[in-house]
């Protein structure tokens, strides 16, 4: 066949495909490859939709889910919510039309921003069962609900109505949907009130309700009658976003002068930034937009990456936040009863691509978890679980990252993921988080996000192996109290009886032999107060007087009261600092402090550490980590540090000589 | 705010989202999350097109790519062919519009299907450095090139023509497209260049030169003259079809006639199977398929996956096959010398959801590979290597799931990526692969797949186990005899010594107490003649005659001719079995074949089993699988296998009772 009727046959058979006939063909883009994970995918996109309208409305959300068995594998999923509900003209719309949504130009934190979601739902249902999909919708103002029975057109990408009417709904307003469609039900991690479970935990202000196919109903009740705050749209912020973006962005813009269009269409750019931005790329502030040519464009695009310029705001996004993290862990883990929940860590805003986004992590060690399992990574993006895709998804992959052998876990190679009885839970909520597909089942590993979830895993894993560490010299130290309480009295028996003298005190001498200062605490909690009362103790047994300043590290959001002593430092992000002047040897110092509004549950351990002293001395705080910024200029060239190998091993000399105040 | 105005204010958000737009703001979901991966997608996906556009014209691929610096992080990707060329009306549309593409309904295995590929990498060089793509093409018969430099306009998904004009090139037919973008270039595991040597591998047929930013140009040389079989469009298999889709395809037949339509539009039925599947259906043979209801098209979905039919056709699919693997792998891995290449294996073709797929894998073990690390996973869909996204792929994922302690490789808990000296080589060919994303970077868990990779892998497993187990007992038994030849003789001559008499011949004693069937072999390699000639002995050291089945397990696509003596079977799958009636003690007997038309490298070990004898007593050959279907009666009842723990620890009592001819 001569190349000419080649090129020409293949010609023929070019042609545009609409999105809808592409998804049909790849539903596994979409999250639809297999019958079990296909009916947790339709709950899921039922469930996002529901939780981002309540919060649209600013409502507090009361969500009913419902999987019915049909036949052998033919499932009816019904969700239900009390939403603002969707105006008539739209609903069709937005179920029977892909890439059809109101959330994919807005800049603010949402589960839902493709417009894929529950039409790929209706589509695949359709698709497996033949069957349409019937959705409910009501609005306040109205008195009835409009329902409306549709499927899509594939080939068009609309929405096909097969039924459409006005009925009574008992419900103010709200909306719900029930999509037939093939899957299998399982039990287990993969499952829907798993999903459900671990749903409730990352949005506590939720109230679902979930009917199984068989047996009972069970409700997640809400924890908390707070809304989350309300998250802001924003403006794209100027660093990271693409020179091509820039450029469609000028063309379209409806300023007529460089420096307004800056200011107006940028977040964290004044007219001051912006005129700076302008002189940088040597381009007149009053240039027309529409004008700017490529080689401006990049000079433009450079000014605005070198600008030195604030972080998005925070108000665009909402992390889960310190607290609940532990609060939610708990909840999933209670009959496990883990020995220890390091502190979680919420991390500053950052920026990628222009978006902001944030990062969040908890670790829990220890208890009845399976000591000789890989770690458990729970996985979360704006507030939704993922539950599939681990391998592919940054948020697992950061952890494989990281050298866990360093805090105390095993790991072959010093990579992949770590084994030990630990849980890691990883969130990252952004404006816009980049997944690797439409299914949202696992998060891109863009480079600005892998390097803060690095951060925040390495910080997590230092603050696991304090504990660890703390655990392990607290339990050397009290076999050498012990034996040493017990051997010398006796030594002392009978050589005083060989010498026919008086058993001489030992106290003094068992201090000596000891050599340390030891640190514990006690936490009384008073329900009817929702009081902590927390007091941390400093025994010194040594055979000097000693001084040194203790700092305790507060979770986010939680404010010690009553503090005594006052502190010489007090810090928003939580750091606390206390100078204690003077221990006499056989002596204890005492700190005390409250805290108000937790749960019992919420506090059970301070995260303490010390300075100004020989570490190697100190059992139950660790030394104050270098990357803990000083404001204290009295800490400077005082010996503080333990060398960094014998840190990472773990190994303390107690010999070591001590550092004793003059007056000895 | 009343719920009305939310409501309301809400449906004013709503939009249409242009698909160019969607993936304008995911672009990691077409695989440009990072600038280095960006770079590389684009080779991609140039080179796929490329490939794919010589076999569409039967055309001995000739490609050359450039990876040229512009500027610090823009680089100039080209990819240029002596493919059949695209019609001047069409190339703006095919670079130029997502969505667009003439394989998207073809059932044949193609790279590119989905219209995404080389328009996607436009939008990105486009996003990234505001510079339109340029491309060249020309058609055989005409005398000059079309060239035209455009961008793809976003908010409309259409191509905006920049510049055209007609150019002189000294290419008959071809295509060139240059594309700007910003990238970061790499050397290493995730390279150009390694990503185009792993396309040669697969792609033997095909020349590829590649001129790196810096430093000399790289060409990999074709392999072979050959084309591959050129691979043929089926329509869909009944089998795995969904509901919905048959639906649809019933509503746009142009069959008047139900059994017509099912004869006509899906592979594998006949007209009788047509009415055997209508009457299973309960249906009437001529009844109108525009007529079907839902009741019906689900009893004739029913009756359709019940249907006892053939396998899809293969020939519209295109696999490696299992010369050209080992060849391939051993074209990478010469400097590592592997000590073991596992006859590959290629699987008979299966069906999911309607496409035919086939799964081939192969294992390299040994020599200087790293013993310590996880085993390497080199990964193919439709021959294209997968170079990220591996731990969200199924193909890594299935090797995760053997467990590969029972096969000789360290793998804590039996799970996930096994450690040891391997590369297991993993290739899914189908008219459809499904994969996670857009990006084609992994494929998705389908059931069916999941069952057939398992099962390769396994039988992989088996065969590198035959291997570590033949040379383990083979070290063992070599010791042994080396002792009892050491020692045995030393005894001998004291004892004689010592009663004064001659020192007796101890050959038979030596025999006796070796008490084993050793098998080895010899192989010649002719070059002129392109010939290997192998011999394989069984030396009968047992103090009795033997007599035991010998089979010969040859990779496909192998004759072995001449064979002396003649086998009693062999099989069109390369299954041959030799009974050899007797072999008297301390005696062999020899098999020899020739092998024709192979390269030296291509075969170095045979595959040899045993049975019909006590397999204990075998050394250099396992006893015959039980899943090997035999077709001798006279195997039945005899003993013949190791019981399977013994074989599991590859432990083998060597004392054990020996089985001998009634002659003794």
């Amino acid at each position: 066949m001569p190349a000419i009727s080649i090129a020409e046959e293949l010609a023929k058979k070019q042609r545009e495909i609409s999105v809808s006939e592409f998804f049909e063909r790849n539903k596994q883009i979409l999250g639809y490859d297999s019958a079990t994970k296909a009916l947790l995918t339709a709950v899921k996109e039922g469930v996002d939709n529901s939780l981002d309208a309540a919060a649209d409305a600013d409502i507090l959300p009361d969500i009913f889910v419902e999987v019915r068995k049909v036949e052998k594998d033919e499932f009816l999923v019904v969700v239900e919510d009390n939403g603002p509900g969707i105006v008539k003209k739209e609903v069709a719309n937005v179920f029977g039309r892909l890439l059809y949504g109101s959330r994919f130009f807005s800049r603010a934190q949402r589960r839902g921003q493709q417009g894929l979601g529950i039409s790929g739902a209706v589509m695949y249902g359709q698709i497996t069962t033949g069957k349409p999909t019937k959705i409910r919708s009501k609005v306040a103002e109205q008195d009835v609900a409009y329902e409306i029975e549709l499927i899509l057109d594939t080939k068009k990408n609309r929405p096909n109505v097969v039924e459409e009417d006005f009925v009574v709904w008992e419900r103010a307003h709200g909306t719900r949907v029930e999509i037939p469609l093939k899957g299998r039900y399982i039990a287990g991690k993969q499952s829907v009130p798993e999903y459900l479970k671990a749903t409730a935990i990352v949005n506590p202000h939720a109230r679902i309700t979930y009917r199984p196919p068989e047996g009972d109903d069970i409700t997640f009740e809400r924890a908390t009658e707070d809304l989350p705050p309300k998250t802001k749209e924003i403006p794209p912020h100027p660093h990271g976003i693409e020179l091509g973006t820039l450029m469609a962005m000028m063309k379209e813009t409806k300023s007529y002068k460089l420096a307004a269009f800056l200011e107006e269409e940028f977040v964290r750019v004044s007219s001051r930034v912006a005129k700076e931005i302008c002189e940088t790329a040597g381009l007149d502030p009053d240039t027309k937009p529409k004008s700017i040519v490529l080689e401006q464009a990049k000079a433009l695009h450079d000014a605005m990456q070198s600008a030195k310029l604030m972080s998005p705001p925070t108000d665009c996004l909402s992390p889960i936040g310190e607290r609940l993290i532990k609060r939610g862990l708990k909840n999933v883990l209670g009959s496990l009863r883990p020995e220890f929940y390091a502190p979680p860590l919420t991390r500053d805003p950052a920026v990628y691509s222009g978006n902001p986004f944030q990062v969040e992590i908890g670790i829990v060690y220890g208890g009845d978890l399976p000591p000789d399992q890989p770690v458990e990574v729970l996985r979360f993006a704006n507030r939704v679980p993922l539950l599939y895709q681990a391998g592919g998804c940054a948020l697992t992959q950061s952890v494989g990252n990281v050298d866990w052998r360093r805090y105390g876990l095993e790991q072959r190679g010093g990579q992949g993921l770590p084994f030990g009885p630990a849980i890691i839970l990883v969130h990252v909520c952004s404006t816009k988080v980049p997944y690797t597909s439409e299914a949202k089942e696992a998060v891109a590993t863009a480079d600005e996000i892998m390097t803060e979830l690095g951060l925040a895993l390495k910080e997590g894993g230092r603050r696991l192996k304090t504990h660890l560490t703390k655990k392990e010299h607290r339990a050397k130290t009290k076999e050498k109290f012990e034996i040493v309480q017990l051997i010398l009295p006796r030594i002392a028996e009978k050589s005083a009886k060989i010498v026919n003298k008086k058993i001489p005190t030992l106290d003094a001498t068992i201090t000596k032999i000891m050599g340390v200062v030891w640190i514990d605490e006690q936490i009384a909690y008073d329900k009817k107060l929702k009081r902590h009362s927390v007091t941390i103790n400093i025994h010194n047994f040594t055979s000097a007087g000693k001084k040194l300043n203790l700092h305790l590290l507060l979770p986010r959001g939680m404010e010690a009261k009553s503090m005594d002593p006052k502190p010489a430092e007090a810090r928003d992000d939580g750091k606390i600092t206390w100078e204690l002047k003077r221990i006499d040897s056989v002596t204890k110092a005492s700190i005390s402090f409250v805290l108000d509004g937790l749960d019992e549950a919420e506090y059970d351990e301070s995260d303490v550490y010390v300075s100004g002293i020989n570490p190697g001395l100190v059992i139950g705080a660790e030394p104050l980590p270098g990357d803990w910024e000083l404001n204290y200029a009295e800490f400077e060239g005082e010996e503080g540090a333990v060398p960094e190998a014998a840190e990472e091993e773990g190994e303390i000399d107690y010999d070591e000589t001590e550092e004793s105040l003059e007056d000895e």
